[in-house]
């Protein structure tokens, strides 16, 4: 059995970055314990010898993370991290609790909510006991939670990650972050819808990410636009799906879908065409109001009316600048049953010349900032009593705002740790006076860190923190131990000075504000 | 097809939290699409028409978390959040970078690093494609990131859910966070991993829990000890797993386990019995170095010298009141080579009165707060060259410590948002100007709450304030308007001052800083 060692390495271009194919050699064979062992004591065995010393059995495995799925390292995690406080935060500042509920779900609890879609959820494999599957959205288990505890009303933030099998080809993640926020209840209406644009406005604000913008639509003026031009009641959804293909292709290429593939009239797409292309702000709803055809139409009325009151709330908001009513917009989910939306960034002539240039173009429609929009039919869904519980509700696309902050800082220089005092020494035999001041620190509150290293350089300390961005270096030697002080050098200006241990976090926390 | 509505519903009592089980007859048949339609358009209908008043199919289904896991409310979430915060601050104050992995790994991945614990190993369907297991911990996949990126030093922290197909009778959830902290890295003796136990003190301090132990021994002194007893090699991990029970059993009934049912004799099991049961400080260390069989031992010595190396660093840290070496601590999982340990909640007399009163005696051994130690090859099995990154680490036990937390707080009010100001009015029609003015301290950075009704009642609205534990109040009427002020109130003391609303940003800001 005992093979000679051989690895056979080589790179491999996979999706979620650099992995390596190798021939591994050190597990042994599962299925043939020894003899005299129980199953459980060569499992055991397994372990202990599973190191490259022991080539028992020889297992192919590349060394990658699945399909569509990536690590993240410090530095995103730090982007990250700053993206997801602002975010957080601007949820708790318009008074959201937040909840959190598990990864997986009922199998049942996700089938028929997700149209076509559904054929990209993952399974889990029956192992005996339920069918499980991983979430896709955090919006239908938090309907699921709501009618399953019975909860009428709530305003809640959630911030998870949820799973997708789609196509890593069209850069798409099959495990990705969402960060939701919705109201829940029966409330006078559009006054919930209205804050739920107020914070997308104010989150890409506050992420300076460029201007942008938040389209608006409502799935009852889609509805009776369908109606009125002739669209059968059952191709509502096949449309709906055609129509938002127009933020990415001309209305040519619309039109010869539904005309080809969907089979409507050309005069009835043709109708379609006219209302469709439309987009604008009051004047637009002025003007839809006149039109002898919509204004006949119950269901276009009532979202109308809606919108026009949400445009009221967003003026008072000081926000309408950003949004724009297109009647183009449908949104992929079946959910939703009112006011819909979605942001987009807006890049000037300058920055598409410049991106073109970097070869970043595919990245110009990346798709949304942000998305949402009223859903007042889920919860029934699941309630035994089939009661209603309005909702109103956003995502924020947190994977395309960290993509678009991860180029922004590409040439900065992100901290990824909060440290701020290493304590150094330039002589030998110190360790132990390290550990005991570095205690003080820590104690103290001071984020510090010390190399492990028994006898360091003074100079490789110096570098440690020069890369990576420490601002203060305490030093002891037995200069400073006879006298009962420390050195404090504060990195950037190399200023040194005595401090009496006594006064040394006083010191600290000053430098600390100041720097 | 359209039958009769017929709900019928019952309460189940699941694991999870209450659970209902009831007959749905809102989803439509999903293989059988009406004539004419595509398989997509059947779909899009079906979403449609899921409401209670089209009942063409009958479903059964449980409205409920899956076995072993739940939803966290609010205020668990505030609980929680307090918690992490303190833990994450802590291992940011040493230094700690942090990264993310996906939730899944290729199934190899996992495959061969938990013993007999394998079988609890979470696995995806095969829907074409990649094998995939859902996370067991955050260790094995830190080892896999270490290796593909071919990094051999970092102090990193992850705070992430794993899964466990473990048995929920038992009281132990299949869906967890972990929060581990771990240094890797070849460095001197024993300073990584004293700096992790002192984490360990400075968290469970900091939480405020009670008294706590932290119980050290190492795998090398297990192992010297049982080769000294005359154990076979091939059984040092069933030894170590009966032995590790002894802090929930007497001696007798670990006993009865190895001579029973491992079958070792009863003199080797003797002379185990007067090792294990030891336990102590540096005194243990140096009668153990006396020990005329163990001090022929190397491994054994090996051990020995590098606890007793930790022993030191941890009197600078000024630690070791709450240290103890235990001979029994063995720790389950397999990839550990070193140091081990684990940290326990100490319970005195009477509190373990209270406890048994109020029925709670079965949470006394609910396991340990925090566990850890060294693996210095777990790496290595997944580097293409068998390179060596010795890494030693720590999981705080975040759920055991919710739990606890969730029970002191039990009685205290826990506010789940942090809403600073309520834009309340005691007068009709003045939505408007309260959407104007809460938008004014939104913008301002202060966290606001409105009640969405166009005419709240003023009772209602203070009476919110009380409920959710709202400090301050705005409040708008015609009066205020005309005099260009707002009655800044005051929930707790009802003090109501009327401020200009030039300097109303001011104000607020400082009363929150004062109250």
């Amino acid at each position: 059995m005992n093979s000679v060692r051989a690895f056979s390495v080589k790179a491999l271009l996979a999706f979620s970055g650099t992995s390596m194919r190798f021939t591994c050699t050190t597990i042994r064979c599962m299925s043939c314990p020894p003899n005299n062992q129980s199953p459980v004591e060569a499992t055991k065995q397994l372990e202990w010898k599973a190191l490259p010393g022991n080539d028992e059995a020889r297992l192919n495995f590349v060394l990658k993370t699945p399909k569509g799925t990536r690590d993240f390292h410090p530095k995103q995690m730090a982007i990250r991290e700053r993206v997801f406080n602002i975010i957080i935060n601007c949820f708790k500042r318009h008074g959201a609790q937040t909840i959190d509920t598990p990864v997986f779900e009922l199998k049942e609890i996700l089938t028929g909510k997700y149209g076509e879609d559904s054929k990209l959820i993952y399974e889990l494999k029956d192992q005996g006991g339920e069918l499980l599957s991983l979430r896709y959205d955090l919006t239908v288990p938090f309907a699921r939670y709501l009618a399953m505890n019975k909860i009428t009303n709530i305003k809640r933030y959630q911030v998870a990650k949820v799973y997708r099998r789609d196509n890593p080809a069209k850069g798409r993640y099959r495990e990705f972050y969402q960060c939701d926020f919705d109201i829940a209840g029966k409330y006078d209406t559009m006054v919930p819808d209205a804050e739920c644009l107020k914070i997308v406005h104010e989150i890409l604000s506050e992420l300076q990410l460029g201007d942008f913008l938040i389209k608006v639509n409502d799935r009852r003026i889609l509805g009776g636009m369908f109606a009125v031009c002739g669209v059968p009641e059952n191709m509502f959804g096949t449309v709906c799906s055609s129509v938002d293909k127009l933020d990415k292709n001309p209305w040519a290429v619309v039109k010869k879908e539904l005309v080809q593939e969907k089979g409507l009239k050309p005069e009835v797409v043709d109708h379609i065409g006219d209302y469709v292309q439309q987009s604008g702000g009051l004047e637009l709803i002025q003007r839809l109001q006149q039109d002898p055809q919509l204004s006949q139409n119950k269901q276009f009325l009532e979202g109308l009316s809606e919108l026009k009151a949400l445009f009221e709330y967003l003026e008072l908001f000081g926000v309408t600048r950003q949004i724009s009513i297109d009647l183009s917009l449908a949104r992929g989910l079946d959910y939703y049953t009112g006011v819909i939306f979605e942001a987009v960034r807006l890049w000037d002539q300058k920055e598409l010349h410049v991106q073109k240039q970097n070869g970043y173009n595919e990245d110009l429609n990346v798709g949304s900032l942000a998305g949402g929009g009223r859903y007042d039919e889920l919860v029934r869904m699941f309630d035994p009593k089939g009661k209603k519980v309005p909702c109103v509700g956003v995502s924020i696309g947190i994977e395309r705002i960290c993509s678009l902050m991860e180029k922004k800082a590409a040439e900065e220089r992100v901290r990824t740790t909060t440290t701020q005092v290493l304590v150094a020494t330039a002589q030998k035999d110190f360790l132990k006076e390290r550990l005991k001041l570095i205690s003080i620190l820590w104690d103290s509150g001071i984020p510090a860190e010390m190399l492990y290293k028994k006898n360091p350089k003074l100079l490789s300390q110096l570098h440690y923190c020069e890369e990576t961005g420490i601002p203060l270096v305490v030093i002891i030697g037995e200069k400073e131990m006879k006298d009962g002080v420390v050195k404090l050098r504060v990195v950037k200006t190399r200023e040194e000075v005595d401090v009496p241990r006594e006064i040394l976090i006083e010191e600290i926390r000053k430098k600390l504000n100041l720097s």
